[in-house]
């Protein structure tokens, strides 16, 4: 079967059950500054993060994966908001809100981080981004951070300002990302390492170039400065993109899962600890006493977690719908735990997904998964898939 | 004109702006306890709404407001989650929570509360239930109150468990929903005061019914405490409405309104303070200085806030699509704030909205909004409407 009608299965399946919902308009979902360059680009489907209408769908789903994979795509990921911490007391509050060590982060570098509440429960995994010694971003997942850690701020009487500044970033992610922006900003943006990045300007656009992106395939995100030149930037993009091809995308649910990649929210629940997720090797034990969350998380780490995160393999050789509700999983007759999303790859040609389960169980295990009352042979697996 | 022929202008209107989009199956939104119910009542559309999908459509948008204005319809609020607060601390941790004074609510009261940040600004705008001196649940707004919750309470040292409890309200309202639940529970229900609830059971389904709804035709919600039973509560209401003729509904944006209901997030920006959206009488000076923002709300009170809100009329007598952007509000060629939401109202028989103004524009006085690029004129005046 080719992956184009694997799809037109899957599509068949989701137009009778769920993908013809629409979204209501409404002032409480606020549009990205690309939101007019999107709609001209012919977007179809959009979902909600951080309160922000984010597009998932230009109408041609294998076409918009194939080109992450083998070319260059354009992401609106504006909904990646900046919890901006200014201030004398920002790098303390920065180490204050994570258990990852920071102590040797530079100016210009950025690291993907843990957040914890006082219990080690995961509550946003964000990219930090050091501006300067007094100037930090949070490039967020979908929980409302900005009223984390201003609280966590005023109730340590830190003098820092913690605010949501006028940024967003655009993604320009695939193999030949690097080239077109570098034809866009210059070849100096060939030597920044991964989660690097450098303030700069492009047309009189303010914006922080970074090796980042929610993919596992290459590229940059372009954090747009000024919220009034969306479309400008978009276009500027597009034009230095021609040669590669480049066209729209969104971070894309087929390739994320592929390549083992965590959404918070999707894949954890309300007592997830970083352990459980493959996190552990951003959680410092010995960062100081005052940090959030370090002492549940060292009891934690001391008694091991209770779960852990594998891959999914479901047998059948025809694309299922993806789940909007965790699935459970059985192993021997027992509950083991839940898979907590789910994708055709097209790849694999199989139906995969993350699985949030017990220690006990092992990749290589026989597990049964229960899709809408169904009981569907499967195999547990080592993330990443690819 | 009638009612729904200006329904055809507006939904011809959308379904050429914005409508036709769809929304991404995904994990990280949870479908309430109800999802199946109203798949099967047909409903179209949703919203995304503290990370959870909330019906918003069911295809006869001038039938679901008819039914709520003179009639009896059910709602699937499952997204208004409660955050819970229980343990010796709870009543402590609640008045920290809100500027409101709590001293005088008892068990079984409910109270429409301001949660407000360390400057004042409003971060959700819950109805605060007290179960017990012990147990408290907030039922929220659009933000992520549970952590704010959890952030303070932790800080502050307080011997309390700050939850998500599993508890989904489901409203009846409109003019016929008192019959409707006299019908399932008893006509105790009659003699509930707004706000007031109680603790029962129906077949076996543990609720809480509450006179309460984001609504100003009357009604109830009835708290379902066992997400595994939300197809039999809504069959049961659904059976026990049928003398009434009760059908599928949602938060309905016309009525709300021309109601003159507050949405945060949707009508509330980053610097909104209570003073500004009419919540002022919600907020008590004297309440104990550790209560959260207390110190900044009463220098704003003592300064007067900078903007009020209003009502704004805009001339015309053809639906124009609801906004998805604040628009800007001029007065003798100056800007003066914004207008907030906007929907055709079926009995004004006019494009209405609520306006975030400068305290110097007042009720009457002639304005322009910006709509589209167009400026259209309009008139300012007292919320509410109707």
């Amino acid at each position: 079967m080719t992956a184009a009608s694997g799809w037109g299965i899957l599509k068949a399946a989701l137009s009778a059950r769920f993908a013809m919902h629409t979204i209501a308009p409404s002032t409480r979902l606020r549009p990205s500054p690309f939101h007019e360059a999107t709609l001209a680009e012919g977007v179809r489907g959009f979902t909600v993060y951080n309160h922000m209408l984010m597009p998932t769908d230009y109408g041609d789903p294998v076409g918009e994966y194939q080109r992450l994979l083998n070319g260059v795509a354009l992401w609106d990921v504006a909904v990646e908001r900046q919890v901006q911490l200014a201030g004398p007391d920002a790098g303390r509050l920065a180490q204050i809100l994570t258990p990852r060590d920071l102590s040797t982060l530079g100016a210009g570098e950025g690291r993907y981080v843990a957040l914890c509440d006082h219990a080690g429960t995961l509550i946003n995994d964000p990219v930090l981004l050091k501006l300067a010694d007094d100037r930090f971003w949070l490039s967020i997942a979908d929980s409302d951070a900005l009223f984390w850690a201003r609280a966590i701020a005023a109730e340590r009487g830190l003098e820092v300002d913690v605010s949501e500044p006028d940024v967003s970033p655009l993604a320009v992610q695939g193999p030949q990302a690097e080239a077109v922006v570098a034809a866009l900003f210059g070849d100096w943006v060939r030597g920044l390492k991964r989660f690097r990045f450098k303030e700069t300007a492009i047309d009189g656009i303010p914006v922080v170039v970074a090796r980042s992106g929610w993919s596992k395939q290459g590229g940059f995100e372009i954090y747009l400065m000024d919220g009034s030149r969306g479309r400008a930037l978009w276009d500027l993009v597009r034009e230095a993109g021609r040669p590669w091809d480049i066209g729209p995308g969104s971070p894309n649910a087929v390739e994320r899962v592929e390549s083992g990649l965590l959404s918070w929210g999707g894949d954890t629940d309300a007592r997830t600890n970083p352990f459980e997720v493959r996190l552990g090797r951003f959680v410092d034990l010995d960062v100081p006493d005052d940090v959030v969350g370090i002492a549940a998380l060292r009891r934690i780490a001391a008694r091991g977690p209770a779960r852990h995160q594998l891959g999914v393999l479901l047998e059948g050789d025809e694309p299922t719908p993806p789940p909007i509700r965790w699935r459970e999983i059985v192993k021997d007759g027992l509950p083991i735990g839940h898979q907590t999303n789910g994708v055709w790859s097209y790849r694999l040609r199989r139906n995969i997904g993350f699985a949030l389960v017990s220690v006990t169980a092992t990749p290589g295990d026989d597990v049964e998964v229960l899709v809408d009352g169904a009981r569907i042979p499967g195999r547990l697996a080592e993330l990443p898939f690819l």
